[in-house]
């Protein structure tokens, strides 16, 4: 199966050190094949992650107001994203995550190279900063995720978009761009 | 069982709702003997949702500093607690809440009662603006959780407690005192 040696792939190797080459070879499959069915190593990922959006597809209106718009402009989307269609899709994918440590190790693969690291891309920072910046922003969407759909908190499980955003744009506003102690190993 | 019970009863009734009489009866059993068995209501709670530790015990030192240090001292606890010994069983109580409706609505109980209301109860607001705060901490420290336990987001995954507490206290006291516009239904 191509979709699970590029899980065990992906997991066991982050993306950019998988190939589908490697993946197509762990499957028994010539490449051309991996190529034809998924196209890009990033179709094949999201395809693999089961992503329930292409980032890639909603970073420009994420980005387009500039870094000091960029908190509540990826807020907004987060939650045009959570409050739609693809909520159930999106809910399987923390709930397999939370379930098994290569699932999580995918989810975290593509936090990080598909959404966390484009979202910071265009801040001027060091590769670091960016890095920690982004992962102070991931704990509090995910955080958002998990108190209003899955343990449904009131107020923040029946909260209207825009009050949403009023809370909490600035915090992710100060996480991105504002004066911030970044989170540092011992 | 009483255990059994006393989730359904919890999970469906919530904290206030429950009463150690109708587990009792549910279960089969004598009040008395449930009285013997568990202590008290709140005693029988933290045993039938597998709490990994007791909220009112850590309460004291949180509340110690006054409402202006609430922000630093809640999350100097919930480290010490998060990093120590009994990690295993709150992530399983986690894990459990991501998979299982009644487990994340016996969460939602324990979190709102036993936690978010205590420790905002210090706080000069209406009930509806500390239970609104309340929640806006609650998704900020779930999802600390989430980015440092579960998909072990670097640099959060192997960050200093204090690296964190520079970070993410001013969020949380913010949320607790600070500005901020409250989440509000529609």
């Amino acid at each position: 199966m191509v979709l699970a040696a590029a899980r065990a792939a992906f997991a066991e190797k982050g993306f950019d050190g998988a190939t589908i080459r490697g993946i197509a070879t762990a499957a028994g499959v010539d490449p051309a094949l991996v190529h034809h069915y998924f196209g890009t190593k990033d179709a094949l990922f999201l395809a693999a992650v089961e992503a329930p959006a292409d980032p890639a597809e909603l970073l420009p209106e994420v980005l387009a107001g500039g870094p000091g718009a960029l908190g509540e402009n990826l807020l907004r989307t987060f939650l045009r994203l959570w409050d739609g269609p693809r909520r159930p899709a999106a809910l399987a994918l923390i709930r397999s995550a939370v379930g098994s440590e290569w699932t999580a190790r995918l989810l975290r693969e593509f936090l990080v190279t598909r959404v966390l690291r484009r979202v910071v891309s265009t801040l001027d920072a060091s590769p670091e900063e960016r890095e920690a910046r982004g992962s102070l922003v991931a704990s509090q969407l995910v955080g958002l995720v998990m108190a209003r759909y899955v343990l449904r908190l009131e107020p923040l499980a029946s909260a209207t978009p825009e009050s949403l955003i009023a809370a909490l744009a600035p915090t992710l506003q100060r996480y991105l761009t504002g004066e911030v102690s970044l989170p540092a190993p011992g």
